[in-house]
């Protein structure tokens, strides 16, 4: 089992930004650590984080070749990309949603995002500690399929 | 620790609703393997089901005297009871709030729950394994927190 | 057939509450009629009525073991109930939703109900005929229903 | 007691139009029957069918000269017909509204009538036998109401 | 100059409806008296009511070969009709919008007319004096047309 | 029969403001000749313009002392000043209003007045020409009432 | 005079909540000096707390046999209940609304409640001092209501 | 293959209206203009035009009888007649939604129509260029149905 | 203490406006009665009634140097003055906001003060009673504030 | 004629997505049908697809020196870009917008694009052939405009 | 050239309400600063400030007969005056609008002012420097239409 | 100090676009002279401009680095980019919008940005004016926060 691990814009800034909350770990160190995770799991994680709209549109492209599922943070874009909806739809590779702080707890205009509704499931507010949870989550939502899978054929 | 988990209405009847989708689990049995995995994480677990709003507000009142935090299915009462956000806030016990279904596909009136924002986070999606995820965060939630506590004193 | 006659919060006033306009039937005079009139049809009615939503929960799930329908005044709950419409759904039983007065010409809160769109039909402002016409219109909806699952097997 | 069906746009189509929900009964078919019903409920029973807001405003403009009351599916003009709304409230005859669909079960658009706060009631969701019942409810009304006449004079 | 006096649906129970309220002029009478006024100011009267959208329609059209305004009574129609308020642009006559009651003490779909922003003014609230006011000021507003025009040129 | 002609913010400017559109009269010409016109039918004028909300109120106010009947052309505060509603009802003084502009075809906050729900009618888009009609439907109104009147008495 | 005093969901940990605000008075305090207060002015108090909205319905439906009035608390339940709306108007008793905060002040989804505009007056804002406040105004309304009854007869 | 051309309100003054934007095309010459291009297609083209909305339906239902689809400029009565749109439903024929100005440009009454969402697909902006595209838009739909139809069978 | 007795628009009238209802107490006598209570509570009232918004900001301003709190009718200007808001904010005297009527009870755009979320708190719905309760309140809040600043230091 | 087609997110990925509804037509063959049309029609075709929102608003820029239009379909960005309605209107260039399902169809939020009022027109819904009609559409655009022109000079 | 400085309500507080984030200069500080700064640009101004809505609408209508230009600090006024935006119009001076804080970061009500889409332009957040910016603004852009002006004549 | 130039959307057109309305200069000149204003200032520019996002949002990030402050003009992104306002929160920099129109005065869409309200001002409606009035802006606010600063230290 292949996973992308696709981060949005200015999560590249992780570890930087308050650290007294989030822990100092870079966004480097996690995506070691989830790679850790992942091989742990039996898979292996790829891990892409772009500032532009396109570029994550397309990784989600270039992932329907490679991979058989997505843990995506889309940041900001989540709230405004009916582009990136489109392309999660368009590649048909089961994601799951995370966020690090609790949307709901937020601004409004961070209460919907667009493309929640097309992913497996969403989790938010449990800080980087939500990439662990999201990844076993993800993990278990595909072997759970493949085994309903092989059950009917 | 001690946990409570606590469920809203209806969820008496997993296990029977759906079993093609949810499996055939019923409650009791959920609960019972939620109590074994709190064991493993070192956590007593404590479970209450009811249809009635009110003993849901009198079970997280009792929560304060001997529960470090609440696993949270509102179903249903989590669209609608101000009554059990205020129940939620006035014991400041930190709980995470955990849906069956990815609340973000659903009809409109499911898109928000009164609690989301004065949870710790929020899980939604995964069916039964959502509980699991949620138990595995809100531990890792109070360990963190208390050391962080140490830590400071 | 076995038909649930359940009503909602306040209905238990029947009869003292503008006698001029309902009539002087109290709850149980309107039972026994109906109870009758379900005689007549070839049916047994089993009727409940509680102010607490739980309460109304708990009979529609007790409902599923013993009846092929329900006659249902939700009143106030029929307003705010998204845990009440859950219950209805997961049992899975027919249900006819009927009101005393016309929701259409009162206040603008009363103009939706959460149950109805998942009821068979609705009738309001009929005052308590309106349980007439809805049991009739229920058991007529079963047998429809019984004859053409028998022309199909 | 001279009681007029009338019945809006594209209700013409009756029995060609899905004959699997509603049965294969014609228009023609169903305004006999409903005739029959009258008798029985000593009535007379006159019927009328068009597919203009005009032609149905004139219908109740001519009902106040020799009808008692009125069985009224608006169709779709019961949504946007202000004007047949005000028809109905200049010659003050009772009317009950009828619907072959539940419309709470439909677009948001049919959610609400212009025509249904000045309806005696609402009747929806049970196909053409919900024809049967809003004559029963509209000839019930019309006799309670002439009993409360007499009785007061 | 001659005028058309164009009145909407149920205006032909004029005199009918509330005498106590409008007095007990039937529409004939009105369009009898307007005529007389509009002797008094040199003009012509033509006079066209309907309950029906397509026939104002027509008459609008009409209106376009052989009159220099319009007084508008367009009633329910005023408040839904788009294809009316085309018609009025098409033709481009001047027009006065009159209405019996005054619109912003009623119901809220009947604050807005969808013709008003197009007409030349609007007069509300006075009963059928309003329609002679309306003619009053049409010829006011094109007899000062004229005068500007003469001037011009 | 005693009239106040009441004037809102920035009417102190007409004849001024876009001569070519309302004409060069200035409010004092206007004032004059709607006395005149007044006399002719029998009534005196007291006028007021302010461009202070309050002076409005006070000038209501005083109006109750020695006035039958306002005609009242809000301006501005007529879509803001709930305080200027308030004192048009505690003084139960018929009044008039009327606009120079049609209020129908301007920005979406002019649309509604405050007041005019609380007016006998409305009269806008007729230029300065308004106040004629404005004036002469009032007096019509005063007399209509007082025969009312002296026939039930 | 009987007054009952009911107070809605979470009010049982009055004292625990936050005691540096509100005081360290307890519910059971609150309700020892409002009888004392009430026996001051001449009344009986009978006091009832639930977490449950069909209790709060029962204990109005109870009040209309032996109470004059009604000093009410709903907490949460008075911004969902419509329920509990329906079971006050329909024992017609005078009820004054209070609460603790200045629900103006709060989230958005407090600032209305259902059950204030059938209420006498509410006071909100003035912690547990706004229930002496309340019973004063109460007992001042049924003394005032009941002499201008004995004028009147 | 047969279609019908359908025109609604105001386009029997096509060609009179702005001549200088629309050509001076009469409805007369587009009309047969599109016989002409129809021919060239292989299919015969039937025109109607009305005013009435009652008289677009009857049309309608007439085209179930005859035609293969529908080419509909539903002008002013696209944005409001849902009895239109049921009709469009009822028959189940395609049709091709058709307007000479671009609708998005226009006032937001004009933004949505109540037809658009039924039809194979929408053309605004062309002029009268647009009934050409959209016939030849229609053709292709039906051509395109019928070889997926053959190759299925 | 110092206690200014601030009325806004129309309450000037207060005793000819439904004495039915109110009483035939004037603003005057109010006034006078306040000053009495006042005393009794050993503080010094000082009254203030306008019609003008500008007056009664100026009045706010004012008292920021000679008063230690408000007692505050804003009538009308409640609903839309954010300039007598930004006064009281800025002068930082606690206030308390009273009103006449229940205010939930009347036309929504009375439902909402722009004062009340910065008020100690609100009463309303009391007749002129409440000014009683709200002199008793606010010299309640300040009392209490005393005690609680003199604990601390 | 130098036409620019300017594709944005996600159409790279045609013809691998649903073939069995849009046909097999990969971007690539659609281009060179495209070509071989624009040929037909005396025009060149220039093709551009990005992902990237900057980049399609590069690509409108560099149109302004080489294309006489744009055959546009701007795919999600459509639903959410200021600023590439920003750049087209820049440019200065007609353009018609074309979408390969019909959006009236589809999610709430597709039924508006910030393009398409300020685009010459919009087709929608008849998958890749609503390209051949575009494109048609803008020729025949460009050279009535062109007509229009040399006839006025 | 003349400017006038025109201040809204409670700005005569200035230096007084938190001069650790303003400074302390008062208004009449403020003003002679901004004389100093008008002379060295040349112009001349004079400076208004009142909390009374009717006297800005005067002193706005004064400008018209000896200024050039206005800023404006409307306050409050800004959010709910039409009638100062009235008077704005009327008088046809140019004039910038400058607020202390940043309205955006503010409450809901003070993100829109009606005065500012009829300003040349608007400056918010810079406390009390921004009327020096506004000041500069507005001479730059009197001169630049001088400029423009002399340029064409 | 230094100082980061942020220029989004279509700003690269700056002299090509309405060259009549914002004079002839490019881009490129704007940037120069507000270098050479900087540098009177004492302080060091540097100029990036983008049509893409993702580039803005990297340039941002690049500025926490070597820039004390930001003068945006975000153009169309301020209205959509959620992105750019966490890129903005993120780094911590003051920064100053600046908008080349008013506005207020345009689509509703534009009414609000989604940076403003984390900026420390807004500037708009000044045409390239304002780029000069938001660097005197910034810089005078860069200098009163390194005055206090050290004034505390």
């Amino acid at each position: 089992m292949r996973i992308l691990l696709l981060n949005g814009p200015n999560l590249d800034l992780l570890g930087e930004r308050e650290p007294d909350i989030y822990g100092d770990d870079t966004l480097g160190t996690l995506e070691a650590e989830l790679a850790v995770q992942a091989e742990g799991l039996g898979c292996a994680l790829r891990s892409v984080q772009s500032n532009h709209e396109g570029a994550l549109i397309d990784a989600v492209h270039a992932a329907r070749k490679d991979c058989d599922g997505i843990v995506l943070n889309p940041a900001g874009y989540g709230h405004t990309s009916i582009a990136l909806r489109d392309a999660l739809i368009a590649v048909r590779l089961p994601f799951v949603e995370v966020h690090l702080s609790n949307l709901a707890a937020r601004e409004p205009f961070r209460h919907r995002t667009l493309t929640a509704d097309v992913a497996v499931g969403r989790i938010d507010g449990f800080g980087i500690y939500g990439y662990h949870l999201a990844l076993d989550a993800l993990v278990h939502h595909l072997r759970a399929r493949a085994a309903a899978y092989s059950e009917k054929n």
